[in-house]
């Protein structure tokens, strides 16, 4: 592996109703409206120093149009170019300035057939970390990872872990061992991607860091306030896996948002990922909650990189178990 | 009405493990033994000036002795006693010294069954609230209310009212307008006593003061890292009804506490009670969890004051439906 | 004593440029303006459900012109009416619609000379304690106290507790046990005000009550983001004294602010009063800090309720000892 | 650069009272005593996964061993070692088991005096994440980084950054334009280590993180419950700089402890530094507070790892203007 990846770095999600997400992302959740047009909004949070990172785009359904990483430096997104390609798949490049504020991207679908997107350069922006004049709803901080069901979780974890550099901090067994879901990261916190046994590929939520555990409690009271109740699906809670103290929202097009504070480092290479078994009885919700139905069965569809279709799904290799752990 | 109920008091809790149950007052929640014997443990919040909120008394079987209320001055109960007597409900005294740390108490089987005791005096102790170095878990601050289920609220409520001078705060109707819920207090915070329509007379909860919403969350990480999941019946969440943030717990007998902030002064003769409406939207929880079944369905048995025996319970007058709002 | 003062209503304060006091309270602490014309603000908390409890006026000084305390019903009016002219004090009716969404008034100097208004009704607004998309700022919940420097604290401790029926909850005694400060109420928490040994009458601040401490800090971040930050005069930090989590803000015109949380209840009748002596070592801030100079040295001009003008200052009788411990 | 620095990992600090500083570490702030014998104490915070990241050991004089990073890899340290003597620094090693569950370790003086330690391995202990059981005082989760006072700030930032491989997050330049004070980094957050310009070399601080800002609130009560008020040397406060919410304190012996939260991501290679200048208005505490003196005046003696005599100090080379930014 001759490539930096840094972080988990944006989303670009279609939605169905422009004004109806900047209600919800803008004037609910306090996420900064950076800049927008008529077939776009683009969001950052408070901490956050470059453009965005949540493209909205206005379309006629609901799907993911990529996950998107940042590399070091644009001599990475070659060498990525260059890898993909000699292990037969095949990429797409979209030039700079043919997505607003970025630079050339490199895409294409990974092992499990997620849209991936990879970028050296977004414009910088003012960081507002300290405008907290500005602080409203929850207060987002920044983007912090991205969680995906696939079929095969193993072919996902070692290709991730092997080929891409990936670090793993937590994971889940099934009683044959076999990996039932899998945290991994390239920053030094539990994740930018998770992987989880189900229906995919597709993509289970996209996670945003809080400042401080009150603001996920506040978050809850301002979307009742403004009539946005059934938008929360689950939480808030303690996630027994990663420690997270968790809130998973369903914006306006059913997207999983999760709003999330407390994770760990994992900097250190000889950190040993947690693992838990499926019959642990950790393996719940740490405050013993369940998590509701729809979050185990639903989550957003993802589009085939080429020609813009939605990727068919197929069935999980592994017995799906209701996953409460997963997160 | 010529007597000052202060405000609620103790409770007299009877459980079948005193060992079990200071493991999950004392060491889980943190709450102050100021004293015990074989036969009971004596409990404080950190606030607390006098010796005891709370009283768990070996027994055979889960139940509930007493309500306590406290009144303002010795004549209180005296005029009490004559007043009980004069509508024709039969009192019991229990002389100072009979009972620990507590003057002479009142006891009467209220209008709907409920085991009420009046007491005017008890013994002072240090109060903890600036040893900060004692908070742990729940940093439980004070006794502040109890919650009944009734078969007759509009009854209950009535003789609260207009007979003990207590006030309401808020309410919930059923179609007919009839008062399904009711809470009412003496001190100006929302509630010293609720009642609900219900199987009854029985104590669904008594409510305990935090001192601030972090607590909360604090409290079921504590319990997860007990063992004490699955006494975590509801929430952390908000209740539109008191803009209480609340967690209901089971203790080991599995009399229901509830542990909350966020309360509001009451203290306004022109305070308008607040009116909820069964089919109101916001007569959900105030972030649209539903509570489960066992907390509507389940409460502590109450005994009658005289025989010690179970109070027998009697279907509610109202139509039962799911009272989510209830808290 | 045959008249009920419920509790610390309002304070009208006089200002000198109504955009830049706007700007302090409604854009960076987050009142909610009930209502203005080109000569008033009136505000309020998010709790409250009367018109206001903050008035300012436009003014060429600073000053105050009441602070304004709620009685029961309009009889106590006119029993307090009565006791003060019996006193010799001579008081100032101001008849109903003389003053904006307020019944008629009584005013009167008190014992230290302090403008003093009694009132029994105000108009009812919403109460928007729910409507969390609202909160900003500090999230002001309510009024809650007055803390007056006066030049014979015992003479206006006795008058409070003797004639106007407060009780008290902490005070400090000099050497020669002579009272320093004192914390009064009628509602059952630590004060509705508070006197200390100072050049007086001045009123030295007007404490509001805020829902949680992590509202204390995230108002400290609002102000120095709006350029406010010279505002924060002291704090945040704990009194060990009420055990208040206090700020103390100075707005344009030089008024204290006092925000805070973490009182606890007074409701009963042997409470007894906490004693803190200035050789105590608890005497200073709870955690240590020092209060600045300004803080104990500056304080509001109060008005003479019948002419209008300044009240004539004097020197406190005790000595003024640095009160470090005065909330 | 062919070595991997990971993080700021340890401090061994000599202290003059075993058993006053556990009462202060272990019972006030909540630090997990990993291990200890008669002269040594090894401390931890909650999150972390091995062995310690404080050692205690009894001295006759407080003074500062060693500050200590870990590296990727055994590796790491032959080329460090191979680096320092290329540039005639006299290295010194200990072999594994010379220090408590530490493997081989490589002391040096750095370029400005302080005594630095590398080292790739030490024994895994027991996460205690989710110990909220245990979870008491500051709940200290994880060392963050240290700072420094030296003459010569530009000196050691060129060092750093060009040779050791660290990034520059924050830095403060003087009038003409001279580095003042700079935050590095070299896990992604804002600090591993940071230089001001005064009396060195010598140990400013170090920095524990803590979860959430309500732990520093609650260190401050705890600590003043117990009758360290007088530890408490600065804050709580929120830094201009780093945005850290902080609380300084000194141990028995005087060493400086700061605790915090608040953090950002530092990740991104073209994360640019933030600039402070000394005349900004921004460059105050963030809510205006000066920091008191002695914060500013004293420091930790750091040792020789040779000769174990205190290193001599010398005065710094800007202007030593009271540094209120400093953190």
């Amino acid at each position: 592996m001759n490539f930096n990846i840094i972080r988990a770095a944006r989303a670009v999600l279609n939605v169905t109703n422009l004004e109806e997400s900047r209600r919800f992302y803008v004037h609910a959740l306090g996420f900064i409206e950076t800049e927008s047009d008529d077939k776009h909004i683009y969001l950052r949070g408070l901490e956050e120093h470059t453009h965005h990172s949540l493209v909205l785009k206005k379309s006629d359904e609901p799907s993911v149009e990529a996950i998107s990483y940042k590399v070091f430096a644009e001599e990475d997104l070659d060498t990525l170019s260059a890898f993909f390609t000699e292990k037969g798949y095949r990429i797409k490049w979209m030039g700079s300035g043919s997505q607003k504020a970025i630079g050339r991207t490199l895409r294409v679908q990974d092992v499990s057939g997620l849209p991936l997107e990879f970028f050296a350069t977004m414009d910088p922006v003012d960081r507002l970390l300290q405008r907290y004049d500005l602080y409203k709803g929850a207060k987002v901080q920044r983007i912090d990872h991205f969680n995906c069901a696939v079929t095969d979780v193993e072919k996902a974890y070692n290709f991730y872990i092997n080929e891409l550099g990936f670090a793993c901090s937590e994971y889940t067994t099934a009683d044959d061992e076999k990996i039932w879901a899998a945290w991994l990261h390239r920053k030094p916190t539990v994740h930018d991607v998770a992987f989880m046994n189900g229906v995919g590929p597709r993509l289970h939520h996209v996670g945003f860091w809080l400042s401080d555990p009150m603001s996920v409690i506040h978050t809850c009271d301002v979307l009742a306030s403004l009539g946005y109740g059934s938008s929360i699906e689950r939480g808030p809670g303690r996630h027994g896996l990663s420690n997270a103290f968790f809130l998973y929202l369903r914006d306006p097009d059913g997207h999983r948002i999760e709003l999330y504070n407390g994770d760990y480092l994992t900097s250190d290479p000889d950190f040993k990922p947690v693992k838990w078994d499926l019959d642990d009885p950790m393996r719940q919700t740490f405050w013993g909650h369940a998590a509701p139905d729809c979050w185990f069965n639903e989550a957003s569809t993802v589009l085939d990189i080429h020609t813009g279709q939605a990727v068919e799904t197929g069935d999980p290799k592994l017995e799906k178990k209701k996953p409460t752990i997963i997160i």
